[in-house]
C-alpha cells in the first residue's frame, strides 16, 4: 500500500522580516514527501524538474523510501521558480516572481508501479492535472486528498467542481473555503463543500491552526505558538505530508484517526516554519517529534468539572 | 468570598453584516456579571449609569445574586454610549460614536462590604481607575484579573506599567500583546509581559480562540465555530465573566484549573456572539451550557499513537 504524492518541486526565493534566501529548494511535492517520510516509506513521487535541480536532493528522498519513477527531468529547461515576500505579520505574502518553466509542459504519466497507490495526495496544481492522475489509477484508491487554492477557483472553477466528487479530503484556507462555498460562516461553508463531494474538509488557518469538518462534527488542531517563525513557506504542504504519512502508516481513515492525523500534520508544519526551506524538516528525530506531539497534547488538554449551573 | 467586577454599563448601537440594533444594553460590567452569574452568586458590581438605564436591568442582575451597592446612578446625565460597525469579516470594527457621558465623572468608591472581595475583575477602563479599586481593598485579594486595550497603551502606558505588578491575570488581544511587549512572537511577548507582573497572560484571538501563557507552559482554548456569529460585541467580557465565575466557584487558581476556566470563558463567549446584546447570554440553562462544554471537549480531544519514527 503506497502513498502517491503529486506536485511541484521548485526553487524558491523568500524574504521574511527575519531574513532572505535565494534559490533554495522548495515545492509542494518536496515538502509533502519529506514530511510524510517520517511516518511512511512507500511513497510514489510524481513531479517535474529541470536540469538545474540538484541530483543530491533526489538521492536524499530515494534514501528515505521515496520512489522517483514518476519524476521527469527535462534537459535544457529550468525548474519551477517562485519568489515571494512575507508581510510583517507573516500571515500575508506577495508573490514577486512565478516562472513556470518546466511546469508549462507538465502532463504527468503514472508509471505502472504507481497505478495501484492507495493514498493519493494531490498537491496544488491545475485541477485538470489533478484529475488526470485519478484517471490513471488502476484500482480504486483508499483516500484522495486534494489541495487547491483561490487561483483555480478564479480561473478553473468548472474543472475543480468536476473533480471534487472524486475527493475525500479537501484542504483549503479559510478564505478559500468561503470563496468556494459562498458562505461567510465556516460551519455553513463546510456543509456546502461536503455536498460538493469531500466528506472531510480541512481548513488551514496558518498560525491559528486547522479545522477538520466531518458530517456534523468539528475538530480543531491548534497552531503551536513557536518562539521564532522564520519562514512559513511549505507549512501547508508539510501539514499535508504529515497527515497523509500518518494515515497511510495507520491505514485508518476514520474521523477519530483523522483527528490525530491533522495533529501529526500540524506537528510537521510547526517544525517547517522554524527555519527557511527544508532545513528543519530534513533533520528531525523521534525524540523531538514526540516531544512536540506532547506539546500539542498539553496545549489542548483540560479537565471538566460538572457543576450545577446557577440562575438558570 | 466574593467576585468584584468593575467596568462600564452602557448603551450600544451596533451594525454587523447580519443586522443593526439601536441603544441596546451593553458594557463590560454587564457582560461580565451576566456570564459570571451562571457560576457564582456573590458578585459585587461597581459601575456608573445615568438616569436612562432601565431599573429592570439592575433588578435582573440583583435577582442573580449581584450586589449593586457599588453602582452609582447619576440623575440628569446619560449612560455611557458606544456605537460601532463591524467589518464584513467580523474581526475588525470601526467606532462611530463614543459618548462618555457619566463615565467622565467615574471615580468609584468601594462600599465597605466590597472591600474584602477576593476575585477582582477589572474591566477595561483607565488604568488609574483600575488602580484606585485595588487601593481601596482592605485585604489582599486572591486573584486580580485586568482587561485593558491598545488605547491605554497609547495614552497611559506609565500608569499601566505601574499597575501590572499588582495584576495576576492580564487579558489582551494578540496585537495588544505585541504592542505592550514590543515582540512580534507571542511566545516572546508572553515572556516579556510575565516580567511586567502578570503570571498569567491570556491572549484573546476572537474567532481563533484564546491562548493562556503561564511560566513556560501554553494552553489553547479554541474558538468554537458557530453557524451564525450575529454580533461579537461583549464576547471578550463574557469570556472574562465565565472565567472569573468559574475560578471563584472552584476557588482554585492553579494553572490546571485556569485552563478549564478559559474553556468556560470561551463557552460563555460562544453564546454571546450568537445574538445581539445580551439576548442569548440572559437565557441559558444547564443542559445547553454542558452540551457546549462537551462540544469544546470534542473539538480538542485526540488520541496519540506512539509510532517509531522512520528515517530519523
Amino acid at each position: 500500500m503506497s502513498i502517491l504524492t503529486v506536485g511541484t518541486m521548485a526553487f524558491d526565493s523568500i524574504e521574511t522580516p527575519f531574513g532572505k534566501v535565494d534559490h533554495v529548494i522548495g515545492g509542494a511535492c518536496t515538502y509533502i514527501s519529506w514530511a510524510a517520510s517520517y511516518w511512511y516509506d512507500h511513497i510514489n513521487l510524481v513531479s517535474i524538474i529541470g536540469d538545474d535541480f540538484p541530483e543530491s536532493e533526489i538521492e536524499a528522498l530515494v534514501s528515505r523510501g521515496v520512489k522517483t519513477d514518476g519524476l521527469v527531468r527535462v534537459q535544457g529547461k529550468k525548474s519551477f521558480y517562485w519568489s515571494g515576500r512575507y508581510h510583517n505579520d507573516m500571515n500575508g505574502r506577495d508573490t514577486l516572481i512565478t516562472d513556470l518553466n518546466v511546469l508549462e509542459d507538465f502532463s504527468p504519466i503514472l508509471p505502472k508501479s504507481f497505478q495501484s497507490s492507495k493514498f493519493i495526495m494531490l498537491g496544488n496544481l491545475t485541477p485538470s492535472i489533478q484529475a488526470s492522475i485519478l484517471d490513471q489509477l488502476s484500482d480504486p484508491p483508499k483516500l484522495v486528498i486534494l489541495d487547491t487554492m483561490n487561483f483555480w477557483m478564479d480561473v478553473a472553477m468548472d474543472e475543480l467542481m468536476k473533480l471534487l466528487p472524486r475527493v475525500d479530503v479537501l484542504t483549503v484556507n479559510d478564505e478559500e473555503a468561503r470563496q468556494l462555498s459562498g458562505e461567510r460562516s465556516l460551519v455553513k461553508a463546510a456543509a456546502v463543500i461536503h455536498k460538493m463531494g469531500p466528506k472531510y474538509l480541512v481548513i488551514k488557518k496558518g498560525e491559528h491552526g486547522a479545522l477538520l469538518f466531518y458530517e456534523n462534527q468539528i475538530f480543531f488542531a491548534p497552531g503551536l505558538p513557536v518562539a521564532d517563525v522564520l519562514d512559513p513557506t511549505g507549512a501547508g504542504d508539510s501539514f499535508a505530508g504529515g497527515m497523509v504519512g500518518y494515515l497511510a502508516r495507520t491505514n485508518d481513515i476514520s474521523f477519530n484517526n483523522m483527528k490525530t492525523a491533522i495533529i501529526y500534520g500540524s506537528v510537521m508544519a510547526s517544525f517547517c516554519v522554524e527555519d527557511f526551506s527544508l532545513s528543519k524538516l530534513k533533520n528531525l528525530n523521534q525524540d523531538e517529534i514526540y516531544k512536540r506531539i506532547n506539546q500539542f497534547e498539553n496545549l489542548s488538554t483540560f479537565d471538566v468539572k460538572e457543576l450545577t449551573v446557577l440562575n438558570s
